[in-house]
């Protein structure tokens, strides 16, 4: 094992750094991440509280030839934050560096720190009458700094995009302790290679992102939220094809969740109301703009009367009131809890063209119950995007942590070979990081992993940031 | 000079491939770009029918070391399409991959070969009732693999982004001749690096785009245009602001004219009606959808006189028809020709942060003012991106040309110091090429530039793609 050099502790000294090592410290809240599935040992953790101590840090490191591993609020589910369990990285922990920089409501844009977390961004919007549309689950912990490293999806993809498409520049700290300076505000920009784009999901390995300019909107006058039925994917398919044609950039959620997911709600949580019941149902909401609320409310029922005139969806219940819409929003939100109260389950966060779900769940489901007879498919997640956490639960009375373990591997070969014929990826929104690494090492293209590896040469020569994560080199 | 190695002529036998040399064949329309601002001499000119033949031809050049120059539509406006002098460097011409290979409405997308023109995936889309929201003046003739290599921007981007945005999936050719398939049509996809974004707007120097997935959208119900008046860019700003927070996505187009743009479309083109006069024009438009067409037109009226009552505007003209509609963009649109009528003039494209542009203006007009007593500022643009198209006319009855001869350096000087100065860029949609490379040499960071070079040496180690456009190396 090796010790941490003496001017670790000079620098803390002369910067705004602070330095935790194991035996003197704890270091678990760094050594763990948050859903407890990767544990590493680190040399030792470093937290800078601005640009300078960052870069001085990252320079410091690469002198020593140590290795770092960035992370933010810990909460990726893919292990790339975590350092692994060598004791020879360096945790370089960002959420001292949490301040919001600006925010310039004419021009749209805020800038904030890598530690922010992505709630502290949605709330420096929301002072200022504006949106910043990205939303997840951990949105309280997570940091905006991880949420762009990782290219985080979310609920509203939809309609605003993902973490890369909210970005208009970065700050960095290259693998060698330099600063790139791009925190532009610009919609349009044409000079040069877009270095902002290939930091975006690239999970810490070719830079480490310390502060971002990120993209404002307007935010909605109101929301119209409905849970409609659906007799297949096909119905729900068709129902998104006019939702889009009638409402254009005004839909902003289309949630699909099959009839198992919804029961397993029903089992853990009968509280939360079920209004319509049937084998698919779609939370479909829309943004309202240019109307009053009158008019808002007319062209609601218009545009739902018109959808099931023409065959589209089976019933539907229109929230009447923000409570109605958030007991919604809870029946989604709570599948994947009730899952974990149902016991341990194979998760898949997979994208597809929309037009090969139908038969990609057709023929995949098939499949696995074919395999494993009693096998109960949990299908829920953003069917506008193509997104679906398609998580496989074991037989009912079955032993879920043993069916885990024998099974995972050879049910994710099922789903992921059918994921791929139908062109689609085995990771939608989480990212690659320890989990996945394989995967992409496996189903990559060659020449694609090729220029990877000749990016990730070029940029961190001595492959100290995040080595061994999402590439195998 | 060299000769064309004889294995090519061999190769327009096994392959779908087209060769063209000069003193055998006129290569005229392949060395000079269609302004007729650049005139080279390429070695050959090579025509590939289908992306084998592309990548057998590159993988040639590749072997004998010959450079290559891609070339669309022949319409940049930078030169990076255009051979050099040295008649050394072959041509690759996109031309005839020219197929729409896949349209998906379910799924909102189309593949389209680099060739096609825009004007083309536009039909595509729009035949099956969507639309494909990239316009520009040269859609005619520019090709979509010109677009996506120079990411071009436009007069839609406010509501839909630059081609950057427009783009899930890219098939490309590499400096030695292999084939990456990327052509992907998801709209979540986290499985490593995103090279596509890496080779959009890389302006042909990395690799060769063949073919790409691109997003469609629902088409909107009807648009609402308006020309409005302002006194000052001030107002111009707050406007935006009030029209953005009452439309949010539906505001497709924010355009501005200042009085002597305006004044130049009066005397080259008095036929183009010209309902206002006064300091700024606005040109607004904003999609109608969810909404029928009653309620449209009276959200626009309630819209309009909300503007007025609110002071954001001095007085507006909304277009009743069509032709009124088309009447307001044919101002916008025939600014560049008035100014070509009136003769030659110092063109920037610039953008800025939005609330960065009053003060910009201000200064700057000032600024060449007073260098240049009586010089003209024909100032207009993208507001709504913050994109300006702000030119420089010589004085009335100055010879232009001379004019032009002697000044443009310096008043380049002037207007890029203070675009920087600003967060701006000298480069907004039009690219870097030949013409503006020296500028992002100059005006680029030092770490910028490094990675830079150091990305294209990754992926084109011979340097024979596009050589010494964009980057000096």
């Amino acid at each position: 094992m090796i010790a941490l050099p003496a001017p670790f502790t000079a620098l803390t000294h002369s910067h705004d750094l602070h330095l935790l090592q194991p035996g003197q410290d704890d270091v678990a809240a760094w050594s763990i991440d948050q859903r407890k599935r990767w544990h590493g040992q680190p040399l030792a953790v470093l937290l800078p509280g601005d640009t300078a101590a960052l870069a001085a840090a990252v320079a410091l490191c690469a002198q020593h030839g140590l290795r770092m591993v960035v992370q933010g609020g810990n909460t990726g589910l893919v292990g790339g934050g975590v350092p692994d369990g060598s004791g020879q990285e360096v945790v370089i922990s960002l959420r001292r560096m949490n301040r919001i920089r600006a925010v310039d409501p004419l021009n749209l844009c805020l800038i904030a720190e890598a530690g922010c977390t992505l709630a502290q961004v949605q709330e420096a919007a929301q002072a200022h009458g504006l949106l910043f549309p990205l939303s997840l689950a951990s949105e309280g912990s997570c940091t905006i700094g991880g949420n762009l490293a990782s290219n985080a999806g979310g609920t509203q993809v939809l309609r605003y995009g993902n973490a890369r498409d909210l970005c208009l520049g970065l700050e960095a700290v290259s693998a060698s302790g330099q600063v790139l300076h791009g925190l532009k505000t610009l919609r349009k920009d044409n000079s040069g290679y877009d270095l902002r784009q290939l930091l975006l999901g690239s999970e810490g390995t070719l830079a480490i992102i310390s502060a971002a300019s990120l993209k404002l909107f307007a935010r909605p006058q109101r929301l119209h939220t409905a849970l409609a039925l659906c007799s297949d994917l096909d119905q729900a398919c068709d129902l998104l094809m006019a939702a889009r044609s009638r409402l254009g950039p005004l839909l902003t959620a289309f949630e699909v969740m099959n009839a198992t997911a919804r029961a397993l709600v029903r089992r853990h949580f009968p509280a939360i109301r079920q209004p319509l019941d049937g084998p698919w149902a779609v939370l479909l909401e829309w943004e309202q703009h240019g109307m009053d609320d009158a008019t808002g409310q007319a062209q609601n029922e218009a545009l739902w009367q018109a959808l099931l005139a023409g065959g589209q969806a089976q019933d539907v219940a229109l929230a009447q009131s923000q409570a109605q819409a958030q007991q919604m929003w809870a029946l989604r939100e709570s599948i994947s809890a009730a899952q974990g109260r149902e016991g341990l389950n194979v998760k898949h966060d997979i994208a597809l063209p929309i037009s090969a779900i139908p038969a990609f769940c057709q023929g995949t489901d098939a499949a696995l119950l074919a395999r494993w007879p009693g096998v109960r498919g949990v299908n829920f997640g953003h069917l506008g995007d193509g997104n679906l956490h398609y998580n496989v639960q074991a037989p009912e009375g079955e032993d879920p942590a043993a069916f885990l373990a024998t099974h995972e591997a050879a049910i994710n070969r099922v789903v992921f070979d059918a994921v791929q014929a139908a062109g689609g990826t085995f990771s939608a929104e989480h990212g690659i990081g320890w989990l996945k690494k394989d995967e992409l090492a496996q189903r990559g293209q060659p020449l694609q992993l090729d220029w990877m590896r000749r990016i990730k040469a070029a940029l961190d020569p001595h492959n100290l940031l995040g080595r061994g994560r999402l590439l195998d080199v």
